[in-house]
């Protein structure tokens, strides 16, 4: 995302506390900084880290950027958080004379360097406009979804607890396929063209196949993100049985060891529950 | 299927218990008839039923069609089985010297009239070659499973499997969606172009969106398909935590009354748990 906005002609500063994590941005004419100096020069800063905790440390820890920002600066905030933690940041910035947009984002690491991501975005007018830059430089697609922060965030979590059962889903079908003596790359053909397809499947599916689980996105992140769907659904009185069958599913991986693995490899739990091989074992 | 084997040139004998159910084929040069004797002169046999007691009963029972039917002449049995079953027919149908083809169909009422069925097929090469004509007419893709019975009914419940918990998932998602505040038109046209898309996501959506549960597939396929998914699975030791929420979740909405609806209602069961109005509501 900063190698987007550099190729956008933007001055952009990188902060991470990975050493060496700059650099490419560095080889390209950017800088690298620390993220409190940065952002007393910036008109914009785009937080993409893990988690609330994390957004909370970057944003308004003791080394974070909200009070050193400058009046009318804007933070374009990008974890997947619950809805709430979205809305008291936001009241935070505005507070301290800042712009808040909630936009998480989607796409993973491939749109992200290509500047093609999809952004759930959710602020004021204001905020979006002051975003904009940045915006456009980023993402192919900015889904607005009104002038409050927290609807970016609801969304993305209606698209992450779909993305994640759909992913378990997948692994569940490739199981009992595997259990009746289909072959797999068949399965994954008719599977396509059927009724049964899902984003997911056609991505993640094909990885079951190859026995390829170079983690492109990897299990440990349906945990936390299942996880915070399941804590805003608790929030609602919401049941939401998927989700956790789902989430079930990826913490036995995590626990089985394979949680850097990619989020396909969920399929393993179910292969070893029922003493199955899949492709590329035994 | 009936009227698409009629329109491609073939004598079609229509039998059904309903009472006028053959009138639209005998309005376009088809035939009416009772099974056993349309059997006895017929060179295929399409048996389109519910489960696997109805075709038990069609093919035979005692009024039914296999003792009748010429020798080499073809079974083609469509509805969705456990693969053993369709194992023990082939079987049975083999020992009275005739073909069988293990034959599930997808895509619902309006491909079935187009002649554009999916069918996914497994069987004996001579059983393929006996049935060709009647694929040829109802299907625009024959998915070859393999040489014998079983696979395509294997098949058909992986696809189920899926199909089903993409519903079930579609409600829980939107359920989500509309406890944080979301325009659901909107979530759905957002999904439909995110990651947690699917092709079950994108058909049922819009039936919940524009609050029209009139059934193109009713939400009572779903227990009698996710519960031969789960016995598949039971026999094969393998745990299927996402297909029993699904399956629960349809009990659910069968037991509300909900059974005769399109199986986007699944949504209501989600709704009512959590006192969401859903549109077309409150």
């Amino acid at each position: 995302m900063a190698l987007s906005l550099r190729r956008a002609g933007h001055r952009v500063i990188g902060c991470d506390l990975r050493d060496g994590a700059a650099e490419p941005l560095v080889a390209i004419g950017g800088e690298a900084g620390r993220a409190v100096e940065a952002a007393a020069e910036s008109d914009i800063v785009v937080s993409v880290v893990l988690n609330a905790a994390q957004t909370e440390a970057v944003l308004f820890g003791a080394q974070g950027c909200a009070t050193a920002m400058r009046q009318g600066a804007a933070i374009i905030s990008c974890a997947t958080v619950d809805p709430q933690v979205a809305r008291d940041m936001a009241v935070r910035a505005e507070a301290l004379g800042l712009y808040y947009l909630d936009a998480p984002i989607s796409g993973g690491a491939t749109k992200a360097r290509e500047g093609r991501l999809s952004i759930m975005a959710s602020g004021s007018g204001a905020a979006f406009d002051a975003a904009r830059p940045a915006l456009d430089a980023m993402a192919e697609t900015v889904h607005d979804l009104g002038r409050e922060a927290g609807a970016g965030s609801a969304m993305k979590a209606v698209n992450q607890l779909l993305a994640g059962v759909h992913i378990a889903a997948m692994g569940e079908a490739l199981a009992l396929a595997a259990s009746q003596g289909l072959d797999l790359g068949r399965a994954v053909d008719v599977i396509r063209v059927s009724a049964g397809s899902s984003w997911m499947f056609e991505n993640r599916a094909p990885h079951v196949v190859e026995a390829d689980y170079a983690a492109r996105s990897a299990v440990t992140i349906w945990p936390k993100d299942l996880g915070i769907v399941s804590g805003i659904a608790d929030g609602a009185g919401l049941p939401v049985p998927l989700t956790h069958a789902a989430l079930g599913q990826f913490e036995r991986a995590v626990a089985a060891g394979w949680g850097g693995e990619d989020d396909a490899a969920v399929t393993k739990v179910y292969a070893r529950d029922a003493g199955l091989s899949l492709p590329g074992e035994g």
